[in-house]
């Protein structure tokens, strides 16, 4: 058992919001709150920006119930940002600054929810604190709809979009078919690296109205291959639904979103509406059919009236987890997730992951669940993210409208 | 009382689906099946179409728990059409047809469920078959997310909508201002020519988390305006969403979405991804700041996870008081909503109105909902649309995922 710490917290969210990245921060808060040892909960606005700035709210005035609604509320409630820190050895500034914050506020618990570079920051800081000698515990709370995190089995924010995208999938497809005339409807979901989410529209493809074919970024796209895809489904079923990744990318590693013009297509114009557009503008071309291009957008990351109850749920325990790892002597840490998937039946236990080996990895779909025509992704894929997806929330309403947490934000 | 008519029924489905058109053909078919004058009920695939090719599907034949599935079921379950009918008196080809089905099935109910269009082919059957001396009783069952139908009140389909646009709106509201760098978020919404879909976007305004400006196609639209409205506002308060009617026009009444150049934005390149991505432009291209075009596409008119329940139950009833009605001895006529909203409450009144007044004619939001600035709708749209979203159906679910109707389809 690790010395008592007593001192403040402070929580800061970071990268692109959530669903449910809010649950975790009031994971992290309602224990803060409740525990002896930490005399203090602080949210910093905006990330790490708010530490510098030190724009810090006093957590401890907001109201209880509209704290408890962060469990339903999409996007980041303190506000995030995309800051990356310097490397300390060259340029130690803002790692000054920060330490000034730390003594002036007496802070012993630093918490930080985000992804990949989230968890470089949260590195950074700790070894930053511990090279001065300030004693001070630093933990990542895990998030990022991408699902890329490292060891983590999966992390908080996937489930949530994914069920958003199957269930989208499913309602796209009893409507792309409703005519007795064909058409090709093409999905864009994000995504640029990992395929994670794209994949999970498989979901809804197993459950009987899908996509028929699948593009994710951990393999080369082929545009002829692609179009003899479409071409050959659109035939023999006379509508064709695809879910491609925004992130997809031809051989020599350039995105499919960006090219301006490929070897089979030939369309060289500028394009503003993304990559479902750019497809959608192939497929009429070369085919001469029909086609729908839609981009989920913004929509998938932020729609909380479908999040899965199981992710609020684990979302909140890591927060919890984490503060309580931290009280009881734990830094440098992630908690993270280790699951067991048997005969229907699905558990999941927090586990501590150390920052270091977090910080700057990257999770991929494994290719063995890649089809060999690298159109489709296999039933691997449902087993895992099935689990995930399941329990609807009670969500709190107004009106039959959503009713998010207002948090009144004092300054500390 | 008019004399008993007994006889088949062929129930069609027509136009752009809705959310909850299957609700309502859940109603006609329901209520036909317990009828002992319905002998049989037969279901036309793609509308009209499918009385035309003999293409009927024998709805005694399926299941009752998927039937009740229905209300739950976006998209048009028999299939839709765009058929438009000739001038039986200048093309009657289509019209003998019609007649020789009818006579085959002893058909003695025709019950046509969509928009004006829809409306105007009733009309124009009925008429026909009144011609010849064939006994038949022809009603309308209204459907149409657009909610442009003359006379009655609101029409089915467009609760639901406005209720998945409203509710993904708030969403947007909390992601889209994250960040401590502002964002414009443009959102584009179905109709073309009335911008009930958009104007429901101010239900999210008035929650406290919808978009600062709404423009809808009942006015024309000014680009200068537009980006001095969003300039504006975009200083104010740091960050801007915006509501468009993918309808929207200038001036001299061509759309904005096919504007190649316009006075003041001069852009002039071919584009792609509609409205939101051309308006994105000339934002990005004026005022410099970061911008996002977000088209809420097929979504906003399948999102059946996000249907009103009070939307489902008139879409229902609409369904089962035309047939009544016609059992009754009406033809010739669609079944409309007749309201009252009075101190918070709301009661819906199922009322006949004749074909021959609903047919092509369309009703827009009064110009006294719009503001003078042609940039926001009034507390009237508010008092109008609130109460049609509420109440949430208890959704059947398989696994978390939606469980839709599984029709057999077996042809009579």
């Amino acid at each position: 058992m690790a010395d008592i710490l007593k001192g403040a917290c402070i929580v800061g969210q970071s990268g692109g919001p959530t669903s449910v990245i809010n649950a975790s921060l009031y994971g992290v808060v309602r224990t803060a709150l409740d525990d002896p040892n930490i005399t203090r909960v602080l949210g910093a606005e905006h990330g790490i920006r708010g530490v510098l700035d030190d724009r810090l709210f006093d957590m401890g005035q907001e109201d209880a119930y509209e704290l408890s609604l962060l469990k339903y509320t999409p996007s980041s409630a303190l506000g995030s940002c995309r800051y990356k820190m310097a490397d300390p050895d060259k340029d130690d500034t803002d790692y000054k600054r920060i330490l000034e914050i730390f003594k002036k506020y007496d802070v012993r618990y630093f918490f930080y929810n985000g992804g990949n570079d989230s968890m470089d920051t949260c590195n950074k800081i700790s070894k930053y604190m511990q090279r001065v000698g300030y004693e001070c515990r630093v933990m990542g709370v895990p998030k990022t709809i991408d699902n890329d995190l490292a060891h983590t089995d999966h992390c908080p924010g996937f489930a949530s979009a994914a069920k958003y995208i199957a269930t989208s999938c499913m309602e796209l497809y009893q409507d792309a078919r409703v005519y007795n005339t064909g058409m090709v409807c093409i999905v864009e979901i994000m995504g640029r690296h990992a395929g994670w989410l794209t994949a999970a529209a498989a979901l809804a493809t197993y459950a009987g109205a899908g996509p028929d074919l699948i593009y994710l970024p951990e393999v080369d796209f082929d545009m002829d291959a692609f179009l003899a895809d479409v071409d050959r489904v659109y035939k023999e079923r006379g509508n064709c639904m695809v879910a491609v990744s925004e992130g997809i990318h031809y051989a020599d590693g350039s995105f499919v979103s960006e090219a301006k013009t490929s070897a089979t297509d030939g369309f060289g114009h500028a394009q503003l509406g993304g990559l479902a557009a750019i497809l959608a503008d192939a497929v009429k071309a070369k085919l001469g059919v029909k086609v729908r291009g839609i981009e989920l957008s913004l929509l998938q990351r932020c729609g909380a009236h479908l999040a899965s109850l199981t992710d609020i749920n684990e979302s909140f325990m890591a927060g919890e987890r984490t503060v309580k790892n931290a009280l009881a002597g734990a830094t440098d840490c992630m908690v993270g997730f280790s699951c067991e998937r048997k005969d229907g039946s699905y558990t999941c236990t927090p586990v501590l992951y150390p920052l270091s080996e977090v910080a700057n990895a990257e999770k991929k779909v494994p290719l063995s669940w890649i089809n060999e025509e690298h159109n489709m992704v296999g039933r691997e894929l449902v087993d895992y993210a099935l689990p995930l997806i399941q329990g609807e929330p009670e969500l709190p309403r107004e009106h039959s409208l959503p009713r998010f947490a207002k948090l009144k934000k004092v300054l500390a």
